[in-house]
C-alpha cells in the first residue's frame, strides 16, 4: 500500500426532496450567486422553478447562465468568469451533471485568476484560489459533484483536456435520484459506463497489497451492475437510481483511490473521441475500456483473474487462469453491450483514418508515456484504437 | 435506502513517517496545545520524541496530559478542561487510540461550555462549539480518528455513555501502520473485533435496497478477516497493519451507514461490562455480538444468510436457509476464538448474579427500548446476557 493523503469534505445531502434544502446550505457561502446549468430540461421538470423557489426564500440573488453544452466548451467558461466579475458573484450554485459542474468548476478558477484559466489545465500555471460550488445533481455518471476533477474542451485545435484541483471540490452536493427519473436510457447507460470506468481505472494498479479498496472497488462495481438494468427497464425505480446515484460520487471522490496509483489512460483516449466526434462520454469508454483491457491484460495477469472471479463471478480455471482473465472481460463487453452501449468504434462512425490523429493527441500533449499499469506509447494507443475499431 | 446527510471532513495522512509531518498539520490550527496522551508507551517507542521534535520545528508551545486510562475517565476530562483553560489552549492533539481520542473530545467540547461536560452526555444540552482536535494514531480499533463519536466513563455510578456529535471530527488524522507495530497480540485482536462490529453495527439494519453500502460494509469485513490472523502472526507486517488501520477509520467514519438504519445495541450491552468490570471493549464485543446474533437472527434472515453467504462464503443451503445463516455466525465465532478472544462472559470472569443489573443499566438509561434491527427491552438483554455465559 502506498502512502496517501485523503480529503473529501464535500457535505452530501442524499435523497427525496433535498432540492428544496439548497436556498439554505447556499445561503451559508453567499448571498449572490451565479446559476448554471445546461439546456431546457430542468425547467421541463420542475426542478427550475423548485430551485428558484427555495433560492428566493433565502433571500439570495442570482444570475443565471444557461446553455452548458455536454464535452463543456472553454469559451463559455470565458462568458461566465466575465459575468461573475461584472456582478460580483462570489458562489457558483450548479445544477445539471459533470459537463456544467465542470463549467462552473472551471469558471470558479477563472474569476480570481489574472491570467487566462486555460494556463491550469495546460499545466502552466496551478490555482491558488477559487470561488467555492454548490451542486444539485441531475445526472449519475461523473461523479463531479465530489471531485477534484474537471474536463474542458478548448475549441481552438479540439482538446478536451481534465484537471485536478482539490481547491474544486464542491462545499455540498444535493443528490435527489429522482432527479434522474426523467434521464433516457442511452444516458442512463452511459453515465453507467463512466461510474464504472472510474472506479476500474483505480482498480487496476500494480501497486500490490490494496486488499481493503480492492474490496471497495468490487463491491461498488457490483452494485452497479446489479443495479443498472434495473434503472433501465424501469426508469423510476428509486432504489436502483439511488445506488447508481452513491456510486457515481464514490467511484470518483477518491476513496477507492487510497494507497494505490490508478491508471487513467482509458479515460483520456475516450477524451480524443469526444474531443473530435463529440461522442457520449460513456459510450466511448464502453468502446476504448475493453480495448485497452485485452492489450494489456497480460501485464499483471492476476489483477484481471481476480476482476473476473470476484466481480463478474467467473470460476476459476485452475488450468488456465488467462482464459479466466479473458471470460472477465467478455461478460464487462456484454454487460456493455446489453446497457445499449457501442462496443467498438465502427458504431460510433468514426472512420479509420482518424486513428493515427487520436493517438498522437492522445500521448503528445503528455511529455511522458501514457497510463501507469502500463505506459502507453503513440504505438501502443493506436494498437488499443485498432483493437477497438 | 433512507435520506441522508454525509460529511466526513477529516484529512487523512496515512503511511510511513507520517507523524513528522504533525507539526505542519498542527501549525495551521494553532500555536498554543495540549498534548494529550495515554501512558508511557509512546516514550518507549520513540514516537513521543518525533512529535516533540515536529511540534518544537513548527514553533507550538504545548502543555502535556498523560495518563489516559482505557476507558476512560470523566475525572481526568474535568482535569484536561481546567487545564486548557488556565493556560488559554485552543487546540487539542491526542497521541494515541481511541481512549485517547474519545478524551481529548471531551475536553474539547468541556472547555467552551460554561457548564458541566457531562450534561452532554447525559443528554442533558447539545454543544454549540468545541476546540479543534488533531490525531496521532497508535491503536487502529475505535475509528474514532474520523468519528463524531466519543465514549466516556463516568466513574459516579460507573456508568459509560457514548455521545455522537459532527463538530469532534478531527481536522486530521495521521495514520503510520508502523506505529501499531508494538500493540501486544490481545490488543490487536481487541481492535479488530471492534473494528468488525462497528461495520457489522451498520450492516444489520432492515432497510431493504442498500446494496451499495452492503458490498461495502462485506468488503471491508472481508478485508479485515484477510488481514487480522496476518497482523497477529507477523507484527511488524507493513501491509496487513495498514488494511486494519485503514478498515478501522472506514469502519466508523459514517460512509458505511449511509442510507441505513444501524444498530448499536450490541456495543450498548457491551458498555455494561467495560464500565462495571474494565474489560476490554473489544474482547466484551467478541463475547456479546455472537449473543446478540444468536438471539435476533430470525427477525430478518436474509439478511443473516447474505451475511453468511457474503462475507463468510458459506454455501447457501437451498433446503434450510437458517443453517446457513446460523454457520455464519458459527464461522465468525470460530474467528474470534482463533484470533484469541474470548467468546463467554465465564471467560471474561463476570459472575452470573451481575447479569441482571447490567441489563437494567444497558436498557434503563435509554427513555425508549435499545436498538433498531430489533428492539430490546431489559428481558431481552438479559437473555442475550445468559446466551454469552
Amino acid at each position: 500500500m502506498e502512502n496517501f493523503e485523503f480529503l473529501s469534505p464535500t457535505n452530501i445531502i442524499f435523497g427525496r426532496d433535498t432540492e428544496n434544502q439548497v436556498g439554505e446550505e447556499t445561503k451559508k457561502y453567499s448571498s449572490k450567486i451565479l446559476l448554471h446549468y445546461g439546456g431546457g430540461s430542468i425547467k421541463k421538470t420542475g426542478l427550475y422553478d423548485k430551485v428558484i423557489k427555495s433560492l428566493k426564500e433565502a433571500n439570495i440573488d442570482f444570475i443565471e447562465l444557461s446553455g452548458v453544452k455536454p464535452n463543456p466548451r472553454l469559451s463559455f467558461v470565458y462568458e461566465g468568469i466575465e459575468l461573475c466579475r461584472e456582478n460580483d458573484i462570489d458562489f457558483i450554485l450548479a445544477v445539471g451533471g459533470g459537463s456544467v459542474i465542470d463549467s462552473a468548476k472551471a469558471i470558479a478558477m477563472g474569476v480570481p485568476y489574472d491570467g487566462d484559466v486555460w494556463d491550469f489545465y495546460a499545466g502552466k500555471a496551478t490555482p491558488k484560489e477559487v470561488l467555492p460550488i454548490g451542486v444539485i445533481l441531475t445526472i449519475a455518471a461523473a461523479g463531479s459533484e465530489a471531485s477534484r476533477s474537471s474536463v474542458i474542451t478548448n475549441e481552438d485545435g479540439w482538446y478536451k483536456v481534465g484537471l485536478n484541483c482539490d481547491f474544486t471540490r464542491p462545499k455540498f452536493a444535493i443528490m435527489n435520484p429522482e432527479l434522474t427519473f426523467t434521464l433516457p436510457p442511452y444516458q442512463t447507460a452511459c453515465g453507467v459506463v463512466d461510474i464504472m470506468a472510474h472506479v476500474m481505472e483505480r482498480y487496476f494498479t500494480n501497486v500490490p497489497n490494496v486488499d481493503l479498496t480492492d474490496r471497495l472497488c468490487e463491491g461498488t462495481l457490483k452494485a452497479v451492475i446489479e443495479n443498472a438494468p434495473i434503472a433501465l427497464e424501469e426508469p423510476e425505480n428509486y432504489n436502483a437510481r439511488a445506488e447508481i446515484m452513491w456510486a457515481s460520487t464514490l467511484a470518483h471522490n477518491d476513496l477507492l483511490s487510497t494507497g494505490r496509483i490508478g491508471d487513467f489512460a482509458s479515460h483520456k483516449i475516450e477524451h480524443e473521441l469526444s474531443a473530435l466526434y463529440d461522442v457520449a462520454h460513456g459510450a466511448g469508454l464502453a468502446v476504448i475500456f475493453p480495448a485497452w483491457m485485452r492489450y494489456v491484460y497480460k501485464q499483471n495477469m492476476d489483477k484481471f483473474v481476480q476482476f473476473a472471479v470476484r466481480v463478474w463471478n467467473v470460476d476459476f480455471n485452475f488450468e488456465s487462469p488467462e482464459r479466466t482473465a479473458l471470460e472477465g472481460i467478455n461478460r464487462m463487453t456484454d454487460f456493455f453491450k446489453r446497457l445499449g452501449m457501442p462496443i467498438t468504434l465502427k458504431e460510433l462512425n468514426i472512420p479509420e483514418d482518424k486513428l493515427e490523429e487520436m493517438a498522437d493527441k492522445a500521448t503528445k500533449s503528455d511529455t511522458f508515456q501514457l497510463g501507469n499499469f502500463v505506459k502507453l506509447n503513440k504505438e501502443d494507443v493506436l494498437n488499443i484504437l485498432k483493437l477497438a475499431r
